[in-house]
């Protein structure tokens, strides 16, 4: 057994990277969860999408939850069978990203597992959010900017999204992609996706 | 040692809960966290806030890192050392709650350990999402909503946010509480949130 075969569970099984982000929410989820796929193979990995059948079958206490339940707990059975999670961090109505992608990059993070992000706009938190908050967000008496409720608006040098996000992904190894991209075309381009799956294959595959 | 001992270590040494929320970014945060630290003790429990010192000192291996990825490290452990988190999901900018809070309830999530939500807003995700949407969402052919970028807009009965976030909650063992509070006090009242605290301590206390 090689070196590369051992990490990534022998037998020349391709390590498992979760696919989070809002492209099951696109016109044609399951196109883009197979394009999403195809990326990770040319790269030697089994992605995993959100709306994949569970390989295991549900739990049988499952079927009696409403439909939006067991959609979060089939995620999250999904997630702790990857090795690494890739997340579509493009903002999604509002400055930050989508709050279900966001709860699943926590989630892996703490699986203590690696955890890859990318976007596809280039311009930094802070500078989104005040954008989001105009015209009400403005600088205070200590210079610190606050929204038209008076919330501080975070503003550290650097940040593609809340801290928690970008503090998350250095800690675990991971790495965080941004790219200019511009509207049109910021659900469908996927150079920064293949980045990151580029540089999760280097991690996983060694 | 007395059966409730056992459950929160023994000695008399109060649970820790979590204290996950943009209430970080209010005013005064400080004494935003005192008031919520003695919500808990009243219900016997031991809240700790994000801004809290860590008891065991910091690893010195951080000091190198920037201030922002410094406070990420230092929240994830705070999440680790607690045996449970209530999150502050009040929607911020947005339809969803705030994306550092979303981030940390899928981290203690992982962990297994009880997580619990509350929100300022009553109103149903779905309709929060239309709203900050408008005038550019509309329902398509087949009836589902969809924003100007053509993305679909989440809509299942019941959900006071995605749907990880509210399975989550309901998956752990935890409650979601909202309360319909008008925007000029939907960051000061705290009555959503005593009446989470108190449903933490009846689960950690016995």
């Amino acid at each position: 057994m090689t070196r590369a075969d051992m990490k990534h569970g022998g037998m020349g099984i391709p390590p498992r990277l979760y696919l989070a982000g809002p492209d099951v929410f696109v016109p044609a989820p399951a196109a883009r969860g197979a394009a999403l796929r195809a990326v990770c193979a040319r790269h030697g990995l089994a992605g995993v999408f959100p709306l994949d059948e569970l390989d295991d079958g549900d739990d049988p206490a499952w079927h009696a939850l409403p439909e939006a339940h067991r959609i979060a707990r089939r995620n999250e059975a999904h997630i702790a069978s990857c090795q690494a999670l890739v997340a579509n961090l493009t903002p999604f109505r509002g400055p930050s990203a989508d709050a279900g992608t966001v709860f699943e990059l926590g989630y892996m993070r703490a699986l203590g597992r690696p955890v890859f992000g990318w976007s596809n706009s280039a311009l930094p938190f802070a500078a989104r959010t005040r954008a989001a908050c105009a015209p009400h967000a403005a600088p205070a008496a200590d210079g610190t900017w606050r929204d038209a409720e008076g919330l501080m608006l975070e503003d550290f040098p650097g940040m593609a999204d809340n801290l928690m996000i970008d503090g998350a992904i250095a800690a675990s190894g991971g790495v965080l992609v941004v790219r200019d991209v511009p509207a049109p075309s910021r659900w469908q381009d996927l150079a920064a996706f293949e980045a990151c799956v580029a540089a999760a294959a280097r991690l996983l595959r060694g």
